[in-house]
């Protein structure tokens, strides 16, 4: 159990229609558990208006953190931040500091209306600084609205990152046996129910052509102080059932 | 518009932890993309009986067919056929089908207990097969129950894709263009506003290296005939700013 938690709302018609392969929530989950906060649910949604306002109302009751990805460039198609301005009933309008930013980038360009658009933004928000394309994402209460563009979210997220409040990080230990799963599956439950601090999670793969698999067994727990007597239990275990298995 | 639509369920910790990119779900839209059913979400959530539950019940309601992948192994952390069950209010038990399939399939081996757990489904579904590793889905109401290996989840889709309702596939264009998007947005706005039958999607790259960057533009329809015309007035636009185009 962890109080501090987090939901991301990937906002994007592309990964919803298989264009774009949705990789943002995948980093931003390992840097959640890096920082001990526990991610509880991810979703894909529509560049709709009302699903915005909707799943963004739901997130930030629901959860300490809510990231959002996608929709806050310059074209038609970005309505991420006039929809979550009309989510929590503020203004949308120009932001004096990202229209500074933006301006001092494209100086000696045109620093055209469609550029000035992302300083657009719900009133009263805190800028997350964009170091590579300049145009700034924001935070609105417990929300932290950033791009999608994947080299663009990563960077800007590293930054805000360390602001958040950090918890104890989730020990986690992953063991890899040459066993199938239906070999384990008895003796593995024993062992989880002897150890309810800790979440046991058992994840099989196989390769068809090789014809080698085996399971990635993934031992978890926010409170336990040390992993090692379940993993002397897991190893007893595979031994027994006459496996191999090494630490990944 | 389409009245043939579809959500996605992924049901596990391993990808909210990040340890797994989860890759089934940009699969299976991109086979839905060809059917003709319109994918309106994705969510990803925890190996949770009360979360399965209540996501299963809230799907099933908003979309035509709902598809959730993970948790059916034979492992104590593959709760996903319980949860459905207890969803559905239908008792949780022994599918003599699936328990024919499996017994088939281990002649020879232990076809222990756990082995067993894997015929474990809500009664009353209808089978979905799995030519590789013999362990079924099922089908309950609109809600198709898959596995989470990505090599075993593809041949079990691509076997009931078959039988789902068929929509007109939706019409798709990718235009490739050197011009970065702050400079096409005005123009592309306007475009989009005269064709309200088609959505122009506008998504930039950049390159950080190579400093080579530029935007894809799809343009999309579930109803128009022929892209051709929009693609037309695209065309002229990027030559009319000094741009190239090509199509991707």
């Amino acid at each position: 159990m962890n109080n501090l938690n987090a939901g991301i709302i990937i906002i994007g018609d592309e990964v919803l229609s298989g264009r774009t392969q949705d990789t943002n929530s995948n980093f931003i989950s390992k840097e959640l558990v890096k920082s001990g906060i526990d991610l509880h649910e991810i979703r894909v949604i529509k560049d709709n208006e009302k699903t915005i306002i909707d799943t963004v109302l739901d997130f930030k009751e629901r959860f300490m953190y809510v990231f959002t990805t996608g929709g806050i460039g310059p074209t038609h198609d970005d309505i991420t931040s006039e929809s979550i301005a009309k989510a929590f009933k503020r203004k949308y309008c120009l932001s004096p500091d990202a229209y500074n930013i933006l301006e001092k980038y494209y100086i000696g360009k045109d620093f055209s209306k469609s550029r000035q658009k992302m300083a657009m933004m719900p009133e009263n928000v805190d800028l997350i600084l964009n170091p590579l394309t300049a145009a700034p994402g924001f935070i609105i209460e417990n929300v932290y609205v950033l791009p999608g563009v994947p080299q663009i979210l990563k960077v800007m997220f590293l930054n805000i990152v360390k602001n958040l409040k950090r918890g104890k990080p989730k020990k986690i230990l992953t063991i890899n046996t040459n066993l199938f799963e239906s070999v384990i599956a008895n003796r593995l439950g024993v062992i989880q129910k002897n150890n309810q601090e800790c979440t046991i999670g058992s994840y099989p793969y196989f390769n068809f052509s090789s014809k080698v698999g085996g399971v990635n067994l993934v031992i978890s727990s926010w409170t336990l102080e040390s992993l090692d007597p379940i993993y002397e239990e897991i190893k007893s275990m595979i031994t027994l059932l006459g496996g191999k298995y090494s630490i990944v």
